[in-house]
């Protein structure tokens, strides 16, 4: 087997532990927690349906080779969860170590790829980047509400909490902002998700 | 929220079923069974890193598209092992009534791209359908490798089952299919795969 090509195959063994990287949102009917495997498939078939509602011009290819790879840190660094205060603090040295890790397995080439598509995720400025964010948004929000708000009752999660979450979305992609508004609004009256005093 | 984007979400909900069909391979570790967003998760991120491998060149989103939604027929039809005759009989019938109904919850234009898609993999014939069923082969055969074999064992699957399974994927990727035979040969040495008479 060639070398370059033997790399490769690591890598694509190694990913396998998206597999059982566990998320704070459950799949729908609650059954249980989803991956991040799982969670990076919806986002990138969403990436090919929704595109059509970024509020730039997105090129789909890039924002699907994101999202694909959005959370490959994880297997290192583990999940943290969006409204966990202590964990935010180390994640992104956590995931930085991760990600020297687990993309200098992949050939020299192929690794600063994926490196700098990540880089350009974490920082969310590039209209592929903000709108990869506002599906990575959308997604969790749309099975937490078929869900009952069962997550965010769980976690007690505040309405402020969310706003500050997606404070960018609305410029990644008004259509999509909109519908979630709508999603944060019924489960404010429904009391999934708490009002702020 | 607009008619258009409530039909999405609607599908975009409804392929969450995905997470729940279980294919015959099992992740790495031989944990439990693989399941079909996984699965596609790990067949979209091999072709953004393994088109170079492809005999005729690749629209590499093509085939992204491509392998995000090829099993998406599995929701209503099941999931038909490679080695399973009887099964494979019926597949076709079921899959395009699947087709017609989970296809049929988007907006008109985009139910009917995802069918041409889901068409054209079928058929196998355009360069990007060639390559998309060589990684559709290669992830489950590496995966099951690096399982020391136990599914090849656990169904008593024949080289010759698996050569004709492969019949074509020498005329997608000649690279990858070298390192596919390696592999099976590997197999077949260290009885996991059978040897045929």
């Amino acid at each position: 087997m060639k070398e370059r090509l033997k790399k490769q195959k690591k890598f694509i063994l190694e990913i396998d532990k998206m597999k059982t990287i566990y998320r704070q949102t459950h799949i729908r009917g609650y059954e249980r927690q989803e991956n991040d495997a799982e969670h990076s498939w919806h986002l990138a078939l969403m990436a090919f349906l929704l595109s059509e509602y970024a509020n730039e011009e997105v090129d789909v290819l890039h924002v699907m080779k994101m999202v694909l790879i959005h959370d490959l840190v994880e297997i290192d660094a583990g999940d943290t969860y969006a409204y966990d205060a202590a964990g935010n603090a180390t994640k992104r040295e956590r995931e930085e170590k991760a990600a020297d890790r687990i993309f200098g397995i992949l050939p020299q080439d192929q690794g600063k790829e994926i490196r700098q598509l990540w880089e350009e995720f974490e920082k969310g400025e590039t209209p592929e980047a903000k709108f990869a964010h506002v599906l990575d948004n959308f997604q969790p929000l749309t099975l937490n509400d078929d869900n009952d708000g069962r997550d965010w009752k769980c976690h007690q999660v505040k309405k402020s909490q969310i706003l500050k979450r997606n404070e960018n979305t609305p410029q990644g992609s008004r259509d999509i902002w909109e519908c979630m508004e709508e999603l944060i609004e019924k489960n404010v009256r429904e009391g999934n998700i708490i009002e702020d005093c």
